[in-house]
């Protein structure tokens, strides 16, 4: 391949730096030529690895590097706005890990820039779309053959989270993933949404709420509910099925070995098939983020983006934010967006 | 077994005529003694087929033989409560088919009558507690091995309804059992309920809503979401999963082969590992109505019922009518019981 | 139903009483009056619970009792023969639990006597025909919708035996319901077997060769690989699918819940998808034997027995003795039989 | 990555196009520098399309050529002994495919090579080794916490065949990966084997044997037994299971979406869940191709090999020459090799 795209990376935390190697070691087209991060010190110990350019906690002056295309946003959260914003300022390549920003005025704002420039820069982190279950499950319905999509199906649970985690996270940082791949999948928007309370887990008593159910009804009228278990489940569990008019299609379980046994413990223990669950939420979708960072890297050097866009970080942005002004009301408020520009249609 | 529980059946339908079978050829302890049907000539057939003594159209005759010990009434709907009544005016057993009453009025007087009486003499036909699946998944939850039960998520997809059927139906014929034995599995009372209108199926036009989502929430604060297909999908499909503290618990699928193949069609057709499902819901739970009556049976020798209570009917039609008034609302509507009287607790 | 089979058991151990339960309780048109066993107090105690008439140990005496219509003999292996014998010079009905006999010879000279007698007397106890599972298989395979059938695999695997097991009995008392099973699902007959010693269980160190792989191949050339194990393995695990020319077809797993969790042990143990397997052989086939007693006593009064037949015990004890003395040799051996009676076709 | 290794490709058909394109496009640390191939075409329309040199038919000048450091060799069977002999007159790395030769005296050529040298040069391409379930069950296995393993049984069906195929290549060219993979697997060595005719298909009157029934006895002891399937089956379907003391083990099928629905022709067809199957062998290992050839670089590169050896193409060559002897013999035949060179221990 003739074209390498010359990326540079703020943030080298865990994903940071595992989309540091990813890039340098598996992506073809791509490579990475500089890294920077709040801790100098977490940059610098990046770039030595790779025998690459430390911009240390110099992460503003790395967006104006000239040798720099594009840039990859992997920074704590609440700076995904600004760096976002420093990127389209440089008129390059973006791509900005979810969520695009913390509310839908600063995704108004990039979605505003990119009319300005007039061609779609930002590509936001929803992997799912590479997912090759979730993939599969939008060509089904996508080809007719099950009738429309009427109603979503789909839980999100997993084991743990980091310290100052919230009731509204459970929203924004995680079934965010949720809110985008429905729309997706659908290929429809958000006309109303409710989050309802329910039996809280006596697991899990760290003062936010868990689990929490998430209501959503779409412009054509799907019915979506999705549960969200942040903390102290079994496993991490992915689960989604779309019931359609003339049957219904569910994602698969990872790949995994089955086994039929009764495991030490002989005595106490029945006998049973089983198939492993997961933990870790970086295993699940790990391939997803392979071909994510390949096909981004493809579509820029054909000049033009085909992954999600900042549009899709906007409405997740705003249904998230209903989603959670919703909560304890016991009823469906409306999603209400800004009129959806050309350049996303 | 030397006693023999002495029954007259009031409707010969198809399911009476079943029942009939099933009880004096596979229940022991229990024989059908007499028949009657609102069109004599049903229940003169049946009568002769069994040798057993037809009553004709005279049901509140059949009710007061003394040969009669215990009453199966399995005509039309709107006739249960007037038929219970007058089996518990002789102080009769009673076995009722679902919906016990169609109002929550006549289940109250029910409730009321058997409170006079001092001793629970009628069982609900709510046939699916002595389903294998459904009775080991109240084991697990009640064992208290997974934790709590939080959330429940079921499916009630169905192929044709008959002539008359009405939106409302999909709640009080169909949802019926959901709204029973989702309280049975929780062991909770239900708090306020909402029915959703949600995108219809073009295949459906039949003037009834098709789908319909039910959400329930209890007393203890479970949530549940309840799909209902009542037409023209791909087949009979009862789902449900428990999902807990510490893990979930999940219906099976019935009992069925397992093909790997290309069908004829060989050509268009892509190879599929298959399991085939039931479109008629008279076999899905066969085995379950084979045992209730075993089960019935022996509890009237044993002298106390065990099975569904007219508590349980009249609690299914308060969720139902509440869920009926809450269409079109958007919101949750409180379910308002009487006091549960100690007979049924 | 009007015409009752008076039935007389031979044998009160477990499955002898289970089967008088079974035949008074549950099988319409059906009852027994009389039971008898070597040990006479097990069949004073069996005829006591129910109200009948008790032979002690003169099983002779009442296979002669002109009440007794029907002979179930459920008494040890060796005394099968010879019971058999003594219902068919009685000309009664005779319904034995397998082996039929010991070796070819004996169930060559009941297949004599039912040729004298110039009607079917005889019903083996092979329940697997009455299987749902495998009772849909052979429709599948006899509809011809996935071409001929080449292959089978099969495994029977269970948990332990009672004292005296021997190698040999690997083959006649547990593979035997597979030797039939096989010939029935395909219907051909066997050309050659061998018996293989494969690699064995250090956990079953009793004398006695476990696993054991048993190969048979048909008239019409189908190959079938039997694995069986008979101790100290996982669980009581029956397992058949028949590879077809356009396709495969697997008999199911029973019945049975799903979870997904975490059990118990949280730290050490990963979570899984989990099916529960059995471990006794006595549930697995439950249903079977209910419906083989129905069927039986059906052909009984219909005058014709459409049940596993001599011929049935017979080919399998043929099989069976070639499948022990192939062990050790590495070679096909030869199964031979006499010709097929016209009785039996 | 500092190091690239410069591999140069003898042979430009399907697979080595594609091999060629995974070297560049995704394997770190390695990339194509020439190509060669028996029709000088192909190799000039391959290297034009990555812009790199080609050696046309000149085979031998591109093993020679200083630049190239590795040679990767898929082109026709018949030519893989001469050019990895070629390949170690030069002492460079060499990755062929499978076979690595035509006979066990060729392979054992290629051993006594490597053993003069000194050192591994050469992997084999048995893929398997790196899919995802293989490598998970041999980690079962090899942990112990199922006992010894005692039996595999596994089937290899595909759809058709190119013109040639004779019924020797059902075992050389087709069951060679369970030769191959069943001793990884078991951590054993063939003692005999017999390769079974069955039924036919009728579908398949090509004039070679199909299906065939492969059976493996291990020096531990360990029965295998593989069915292989080479046309008109209704897919591309490959299953294994190890039977271990304490439990089985089951390779999983590929991860594919779940749906539950009556296909179009809703009449006839009955519904069903289905999970698709694969028709194209090349889909199934996609996965193990990439991990195979990164981790093949990743080995080369630390200067010693890893991945399947000469060893093993000898092995899987000589126990695939005893199959093919026994067929007809309903015997098993010895499988005897030359002493395991410490090299490869
Ligand atoms: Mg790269
Ligand atoms: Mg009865
Ligand atoms: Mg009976
Ligand atoms: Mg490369």
């Amino acid at each position: 391949m003739d074209k390498v795209l010359k990326i540079g990376i703020i943030g080298c935390g865990a994903i940071g730096k595992d989309h540091c190697r990813r890039i340098i070691e598996t992506v073809p087209g791509a490579t990475v030529v500089a890294v920077s991060d709040y801790v100098a010190a977490a940059a610098d110990e990046t770039a030595a690895k790779y025998g690459i350019k430390s911009y240390g906690n110099d992460c503003d002056g790395m967006i104006k590097d000239p040798e720099v295309e594009a840039v990859v946003i992997t920074s704590i959260d609440p700076t995904h706005h600004d760096y976002v914003m420093k990127t389209l300022a440089e008129e390059k390549w973006c791509f900005c890990e979810k969520p695009l920003s913390q509310n839908a005025k600063d995704c108004e704002e990039i979605i505003r820039r990119e009319q300005e420039i007039g061609k779609r820069l930002v590509q936001v982190g929803f992997m799912r779309h590479y997912d090759r279950g979730y993939a599969e499950m939008k060509r089904i319905i996508a080809s007719g053959e099950l009738g429309k999509p009427l109603i979503i199906k789909a839980c999100h649970r997993n084991v743990s989270q980091g310290p100052g985690f919230k009731t509204e996270n459970g929203v924004t940082n995680v079934a965010i993933h949720e809110l985008d791949i429905c729309r997706w999948l659908l290929d429809d928007e958000y006309e109303d949404v409710q989050c309802v309370k329910v039996r809280q887990s006596s697991n899990s008593d760290k003062g936010y709420d868990n689990p929490q159910v998430m209501l959503m009804r779409t412009k054509k009228g799907c019915f979506i509910d999705v549960e969200v278990q942040v903390a102290d489940g079994y496993g991490y569990d992915i689960q989604c099925e779309v019931v359609c008019e003339n049957g219904t299609v569910k994602l698969p379980d990872p790949y995994a070995v089955v086994c039929r046994s009764r495991p030490a413990g002989w005595d106490s223990v029945k006998p049973a098939e089983s198939m492993p669950i997961m933990t870790d939420w970086k295993e699940r979708f790990i391939e997803a983020y392979d071909i994510e960072f390949c096909k981004w890297v493809e579509s820029v050097h054909a000049g033009k983006l085909t992954g999600p866009s900042s549009w899709d970080g906007y409405v997740a942005c705003v249904a998230g934010d209903a989603l959670n002004a919703s909560r304890g009301t016991s009823q469906f408020l409306k999603v209400e967006t800004m009129e959806k520009p050309e350049m996303y249609k």
